[in-house]
């Protein structure tokens, strides 16, 4: 089966679009699932910015089986992620909603999810991607996918390619991926 | 760029799913550029099935550079593609709409290609596909697509993986391509 989940579709641009020794960002570190594999796809002499609001899960993305360490946690906002990244990146992946068995009161906000979206774009090396999956359901999910998916839908065409993949047909409210190429 | 246009989705998909001695179907011949592609795809031992209603675009689609022997243009509506084909199919490409430079009074409507939808849904082997651009602009273009989407929104997702990508910041109602792979 092609793509049957969202996962399937950020490992596919993972392998597409990411070279050994790339810089890229794990926006939404959670529990250190995408950061592995970021970790893994930029080999030794790359670099993983891997950015949560949460200490708890930066401890838990830390236990992951890293073979390079290459990956730079930071306890901070996505939203700032311009303070800390240095020259261009090839990938920003973005898991929106809220930590996996963590606090459903803490969840990625429509307004820092879209100034982070910004920020990312203006980081992106040309061809560089930036990977969002966006949840609907869950606790604050609708109302941010609604806004992410309208700011998305008016990012210029011109200078970015991009493509929303939306399971359509699932019951309760899938996932989307969307996912911004810079031309 | 990855994925910067319809075609390259379709493209993506031809190659992921088709293997050489293949049975498909192009559902809407037009011009003859699918077709090729499928042709070069199934190879000498395998057979690919031609359908449109209009013989200007068979006449044309023949005029292409075909290596193999291997396609069988039938001048009748995709609707009656059970009445043709035999045994089950890995690939089924629509391109709905009408023939570019024809006559913009004939082109795909919705009843028949719901009916043709279903049909090419039956005919699959499992992991097969059917690949559909879906226009939203043209004569007919708006209304055949919303019906179009609605129906695939109710295709059943226990035994189709079901994907709609959508170039959603781009003007002018640019394409939206449907995939409806078989568990």
């Amino acid at each position: 089966m092609i793509f049957n989940n969202p996962s399937d579709i950020c490992e596919f641009y993972i392998n597409e679009v990411i070279k050994q020794g790339d810089t890229v960002v794990d926006a939404t570190v959670g529990n250190g699932n995408d950061t592995l594999k970021l970790s893994n796809a930029v080999g030794e002499n790359g670099l993983v910015y891997g950015f949560d609001i949460q200490e708890q899960a930066i401890e838990a993305a830390k236990k992951q089986n890293y073979k390079y360490s290459n990956v730079i946690f930071l306890n901070h906002s996505h939203a700032d992620m311009d303070k800390y990244i240095i020259g261009e990146v090839s990938a920003v992946i973005f898991n929106l909603g809220y930590l996996p068995g963590g606090d459903h009161n803490i969840s990625t906000k429509y307004e820092t999810t879209v100034s982070a979206l910004e920020k990312a774009m203006k980081l992106l090396a040309p061809g560089g991607t930036v990977i969002t999956v966006i949840y609907r359901g869950g606790d604050s999910g609708f109302e941010e996918c609604d806004g992410v998916v309208e700011y998305i839908r008016g990012i210029d065409y011109k200078r970015f390619n991009v493509l929303l993949f939306d399971y359509i047909s699932r019951p309760k409210n899938p996932p989307m991926v969307c996912v911004i190429q810079k031309k």
